[in-house]
């Protein structure tokens, strides 16, 4: 951390900010320029010490984090890539893992008949949301508890590991009996006392990106899951909250080679929430390929013209087995399969 | 709700929509332009249907919304504003309501202090946080039950009403004992688990603008809280997240004017996490005031340097006193009182 | 267009507005709710009318575009793909176009290295600029007029087309009789002077999108140069702002389907100045060619730690060689060649 | 400047950093730390050092800029406020100073009318826009040259300094003959050959800030007026670019209390362009001045109905006549006056 004392600052004022320095049991240099004095703060906790403690005393120009605040997320601290084991499908490893299925769960034949199109076209985890954050008190709210037995029952019967979402720290342990991954939502990446939950529970995580985070915060809140003991942790961009609006949210591909550099968890994207539009969705899916990623997540209905949800981004059973012959060459041809 | 047909979609493509409009129980209205025909859909509840539903038909160009999504929040449903009662101060009349005290409850002794200070200086209410939401879990997350306590304390000794934070959808009941305003934080705006649980609290509740969302969405969250049946909502913008990083948000004063326009609910502003710093304050709280701001919620710590949580945005007693004496004149000078 | 009646709006209000509809020469539907009257605005040209004339009027409430801003760009007044051919490379056709070089020219050595460099390696075009646009006064301006003669030399011994920046209208001419293609940079895409003086020179232009425009906004840009008669513009994503700090700015590859469903133009991708990071290119440049992009701008610099302007986002050759090597992989994996 | 090394960086990394330091004559400062090994550049001259130089050089981690990238601009070459003389008329002062008049110039009858009310209401200066920057190569372009004329012909008639916008380099001294304030438009302030040509010309300016660009660039952008002699310079917020859809743009009121820090320059608010609606101006309005604006520049037009351009966001004469009332009393409570 650096703290740049205003010129003409005083040495009284220097010294109160060394006396602090040390009252943390870190160390300092200091660099005395011909203007500006210029206070070094060594050591390996900068990360998790606020700026204000610093910024606010007289003399005082500005502070400079230099360490990032996330520890447990970041490479320096784990240098290997972290894979993730959902029943046999190991995510983060070579193989580009595609999860798929509807928006929301609406009956059980509408979930039997997602299940069996995205498996036999090669997706290897089941998406569908029971409990559903949703903008508007007035909208459908998901099927919730009924949601999660017809869960249960397509993924029994079709043999394929399934995510849903959490939305309320105290449902974690009933959904974790059902669901193979916990979805945290994008609203939901700062609600502390669900990750906190999420992570205790020890089961594998997908930790969407808020659309109004920095990749730092997004890799911060991840620290809440594997400070819990939980290592099982997938990142997923979904698109970021900017002023363009032909698409839904700006889906923010160069995150994928940034976590890569700062963070040894595994990454996938979802381009159907970031794009809205089906017609979107297979460029957007290739290009995350392309870039890296080690996984989609991806909206299928049988009927999209039916469904409750969202069902302008979802793609139709047959746009999707197409799309995953596509993804197939793109995933060889950056030494991947899927 | 417009819904705009591709050129040269054909007679059954707009017979769908049509049909899929009626089986809503809805008017329609056609257009049949040279180039275009547009579908107008009538009736007083489109704001509550997805536009999806008809985007995702065979000859759909584009879908636009007209009705807002919001209802109880809305203007039109009570054209006549709303004024909170928290104890006598009326939140939302002529009365400019000032609420300060520190970011965190850090000991009785500074709270008792900070108390003793902003009620000597004319503020209304008294702030503290006992549950904090913080980016990092390796970060001062609060006092918790301990805070909540000293909080109660505090208030009875002093005779001031107390407004805190609540994260967690099962700590309404609790913290709800205490506080005479629940406040649901910008990381909270969408966490609807969390506003059912405070509408059904029927307890004053401060909602802040989640830092990413729009004037509309923020409305619709504030129905949330309204459809459980609790008419007391109060708004608080604090600030955007946006490009410009000289402050620490950008604060969006438009939002009030915005906000008289389309909404029943006061609007309060927090000029101290908007701007994250304390020299800022005292500009873009006048401004909050000449803007039609019916409140203010301020940082007010005794001794800064030493604060534990966001001392960099807190002002001195002494300072938060000389603001006061400013934004009197102010509060006169557009038809109001502090 | 749009104009939905405020409720409660007078008979001789809706007159007015349909008067002013007809006094443009346009026809009008009226739909008249139980609540509210809509007004649809009929005709080919609304797109270029500005919405204000109506919301402006008494008893208005909103009025809504639906026809988009620009005309000559759109895929509707166009429906075929463009192709620009630049001495026989076709940029928009099955060839992904590469152009590569320095940032800014700095010697004849330096230049005739990177041109070499990028030949062999198999780039079409040679990028380099000699009239900078610097944010600050006190920063290297770039060899101007100088500059421009080392580009006429290099390109003559390399037989290689060039692209390079045009940032005074009045320069049009001077860079139009070395420049294949005249580049028109982000913080110029709506300097209209500019535009109408390269869309008067015939000369091929790349029309970079301004990092804070939207897609409708660039494309209406296009327009200026497409109406000076100018049919050769190949449009340029490069990153957009949003908050996020990891990356210089968002590139926005969504904006790739984005504009090959409105647009007839080819679309090209700088992934260096949006990520400003050399190591973030390969991944954003791939992930470009995978999103449908018709080419590629890079930033490839003989020596990147002896450059005078954005060192940190260009390639070494060697990197350079070796990304051309991955996106040839790629490019047939879409179909497409380099 | 801080250059911080990467854990592990070899001796030669840091060396090899240290002499490109001293290759540019300023001196170092090393930091050995336990993890990491920090550099820093000591001197008064790193604002203008390109952050990329070390960045790129083997061994980096990051570089993070201390002084800021502007220098003439900065209150820290000239601590005393900047105040900007109009034939009399003293921007930055204890006045606040009204200019106000249509966004364009339409005919000579529209002008004058506009001349007297706003005379009348108490501006002191008079705007109109006859060169206009538009989206659209097929909305109105301005009257131009005979635009201009008008302006001259108003200007002696009703004895007002006018201000009007430039946009081409090469029309700063035909403009600069008639107009009392150059309007450097929001679009244009990074034409760094705009700007370099109103510098030298000297005339006042009134430089907007760019609707998607920090404080900081802004005020570097001031540095090129500054840097031609031209001392004139008034700056103008009109309102940023971010996700709020409610407002045209989001008036970033915060930026006067932060540009009276770190610049000693006046700076004024154009609340009309900000909101697009006039019935957001007023609030808008008196919440700059409070916060400390030195001045308003408001869109009034004799018939709003009937303007060319941007007539929702106009007041009509009558109610520019009783903001300006409302603005007295504010001016007043915040010790100064129009």
């Amino acid at each position: 951390m650096i703290v740049e004392m205003r010129t003409g600052a005083t040495q009284e004022e220097v010294d109160s900010v060394v006396q602090k320095v040390k009252s943390f049991g870190m160390d300092v240099q200091l660099n005395v320029g011909t203007d500006k004095t210029v206070v070094a703060i060594l050591g390996g906790n900068t990360g998790q010490l606020s700026t204000d403690l610093f910024a606010v005393m007289p003399g005082v120009e500005s502070v400079t984090r230099i360490m990032k605040p996330y520890k447990l997320a970041s490479r320096e601290v784990k240098p290997k890539d972290t894979t993730v084991n959902i029943k046999g499908v190991q995510v983060g490893g070579k193989r580009i893992v595609v999860m798929a299925g509807p928006c929301a769960v609406e009956s059980e034949e509408q979930l039997a008949e997602a299940a069996r199109a995205v498996k036999e076209a090669g997706a290897s985890i089941l998406r569908g949301g029971a409990f559903k954050p949703r903008t508007s008190p007035f909208s459908f709210q998901g099927l919730e508890e009924v949601g999660l037995e017809l869960l249960a029952k397509v993924k029994k019967r079709f043999d394929i590991p399934i995510i849903t979402e959490v939305v309320d720290p105290h449902d974690v342990d009933m959904i974790a009996k059902v669901a193979d991954i916990l979805q945290i939502g994008t609203r939901n990446m700062q609600n502390f006392a669900l990750l906190t939950a999420a992570g205790k529970s020890k089961r594998p995580v997908v930790l969407k990106r808020a659309f109004s985070c920095t990749i730092t915060e997004w890799l911060t809140a991840a620290d809440y899951l594997l400070a819990e003991g939980n290592k099982n942790v997938i990142l997923c961009e979904r698109g970021i909250r900017t002023f363009e609006d032909s698409t839904r949210f700006s889906l923010d591909l160069s995150a994928i080679p940034v976590i890569k550099k700062s963070s040894h968890l595994p990454v996938i994207v979802d381009p159907s929430h970031a794009t809205g539009h089906y017609s979107l969705v297979p460029a957007m899916a290739k290009a995350a390929v392309a870039a890296g990623a080690d996984g989609l997540l991806i909206e299928v209905h049988p009927n999209p013209e039916e469904a409750l949800v969202d069902g302008l981004q979802s793609l139709t059973p047959s746009n999707f087995a197409k799309l995953m012959g596509e993804l197939r060459v793109i995933a060889e041809a950056v030494g991947r399969y899927i």
